[in-house]
C-alpha cells in the first residue's frame, strides 16, 4: 500500500554512479515504496532491484532504441501521480546536475503535482574519486568546473574563460567533443603537459581510465570511446591518481581472504 | 567483531550534508561495523547515531574548542589501523572536496596503511538542491564551478578569470569572505543584478535562505553570518528557488497527515 504521504507524490531521485552502495538511503527507501519507477539509461539494474513493487520503465536510450521523448516522461509522471500513484523518476548521479531534473520540477509544479527532490552523488566528483582523482587538492586546485561537452554552446563560454590551471577541469558527456575541448584549453592557453584523464564506465566492473595530457587529449589519443559513458578530467590532480586509487571494498575484501 | 576484510582498513566516508537519509548505504554500513570514528564539525548527531560499536571522537572545530591537528588526526588513524581496528574517517560532505581527504589519503598510502573512499553527497551540489536552486538548467547555466571561499588565493584564480554568466558559482567556506567574492565578480564584469543566493545550514532544521542579487551580496546586506555555516551561490538558476523548493519528506508526510 502507498503512504498517505507518499500518494501522488513524484520522487526525482538520484541514483548516484552505478554501485548500489553509493544509493542514499532515502533513494532506497522510496524505490522500496514506490509504484511507478522511470529510469534513464545510466541507471544499473542492482539499483533498480530494490524496486521490489513498482512497475519500472526504462525512458532513456538504449543500444537499437530510440529515449522516450521528454514531454512523453512529463505526461507520465502527471498522470500518474494524479491517480495517486507513488512515482520514482531515477536519474543517473544528481536530479540537478545536468539531468534535466529542474525541467522536469517546473512541469510537475506547473501542473499542480507534489514533487520533492533526493538528492545523490554525483558522477561529476565521484567518478574521478574512483579514479583516484581528487577535484580538489590543497596546492593543486582550490576549486573544480563541471561543464556538459554535449556541444560547443555548453562547454565553451566557461572553458573559453577559465584562467589556466585555476581549477580542475571535468566534463561530462564530452566523450564524443574531447578533440574540441582540449583544443578550447590549450588555445586559452592552457600548457599543453597538463595531465588529462578518461574514466570510463565508473562505477561499473568495466571500468578503467585513461591518463595523459592534455595535448594528447587534443590529437584523439587514448583508447577508443566505443561510445561509452566517460567523465574526462583536466589538471594536475590527475597525477595523484596512481597513488590514491584503492582497491574497491569488495577488491579489499577478496584480497584479504586470500591472505587469510 | 571486526570482519578480516576490515581489519586495518581506514574507510575515509563522506557523511553528506547532514540528513541522515542523505548518507550512503556504504557509508552507513561502515558506520555501523567501524571499531574508531573520527569526525568533523559539520557531521550531524543523527548520523554518528549508527555508529553503534564504535568509539566516536570529533576532530573538527567546536564553539570554543580548537580543532585537532592535521598531524594528529593522521597519527591517530594510522596507530589505529596497524591494531587491525577499522577506522572510518567521516567527513562532511564527500571526502575529495574541499576537506583535505586526498591529503590523508596520501599519507596513509605513505605509511603502508590500506584505505578507500567511500563518495558521499556533497554540499556543493545538494545545498543549492534543498533550496530549489538546480547548479544547472537548460537555458540558463550548462555548468558550474565550486570554489573554497576561505581566501583570495584559493576563489581568486577561477572567479578573477571566469566570464560573466558562463556558469553557476558555488562558493563553500565563503560567508566572512562574501564581500570580496561579490567585489571579484562584478569586477570581472559580472552583471551587478545578476540573482545570488546564500543557503544557510542547508539539510538541518534550521536551514534557511537568502536571496538578492551580486551587487547586494557585495554591500553585506542580507542576514548576519553568525559564524553558521553556508553555501553562497551566484547566477540565474537562483531565480528558480521560489518555484522549485519542494518541502522534505518530513513536511510533506505531516501536510498529508493534516489532509487525512
Amino acid at each position: 500500500m502507498t503512504s498517505t504521504a507518499s500518494r501522488g507524490l513524484v520522487s526525482l531521485v538520484g541514483a548516484g554512479p552505478g554501485d548500489r552502495a553509493l544509493l542514499t538511503l532515502a533513494a532506497a527507501e522510496r524505490l522500496q515504496t514506490a509504484d511507478l519507477v522511470l529510469y534513464d539509461a545510466l541507471v544499473s539494474s542492482e539499483v533498480l532491484e530494490l524496486a521490489t513493487r513498482a512497475q519500472c520503465f526504462s525512458v532513456g536510450k538504449r543500444a537499437g532504441r530510440r529515449s522516450v521523448r521528454q514531454e512523453t516522461i512529463i505526461r507520465l509522471m502527471i498522470r500518474a501521480a494524479r491517480r495517486g500513484r507513488h512515482v520514482v523518476r531515477l536519474k543517473g548521479g544528481d536530479p540537478f546536475v545536468l539531468g534535466r531534473g529542474a525541467e522536469e520540477g517546473l512541469a510537475l509544479r506547473a501542473a499542480g503535482v507534489r514533487f520533492e527532490v533526493v538528492q545523490g552523488v554525483s558522477a561529476a566528483i565521484a567518478a574521478p574519486s574512483m579514479a583516484g582523482i581528487p577535484v580538489t587538492h590543497r596546492g593543486l586546485a582550490s576549486g573544480f568546473v563541471v561543464v556538459s561537452g554535449h556541444d560547443e554552446s555548453a562547454y565553451g563560454p566557461a572553458l573559453e574563460s577559465l584562467a589556466p590551471a585555476s581549477a580542475t577541469v571535468v566534463v561530462l558527456m564530452g566523450l564524443a567533443r574531447r578533440r574540441e575541448i582540449a583544443r578550447c584549453l590549450l588555445d586559452r592557453g592552457w600548457a599543453p603537459d597538463t595531465s588529462a584523464a578518461i574514466v570510463f564506465a565508473a562505477s561499473t566492473p568495466a571500468s578503467h581510465t585513461w591518463t595523459g595530457t592534455l595535448e594528447q587529449l587534443a590529437r584523439a589519443a587514448g583508447p577508443s570511446t566505443d561510445g561509452n559513458p566517460g567523465t574526462i578530467i583536466v589538471g594536475a590532480v590527475v597525477d595523484l591518481a596512481t597513488v590514491l586509487a584503492s582497491p574497491s571494498a569488495t577488491d579489499a575484501a577478496a584480497a584479504a581472504e586470500g591472505k587469510g
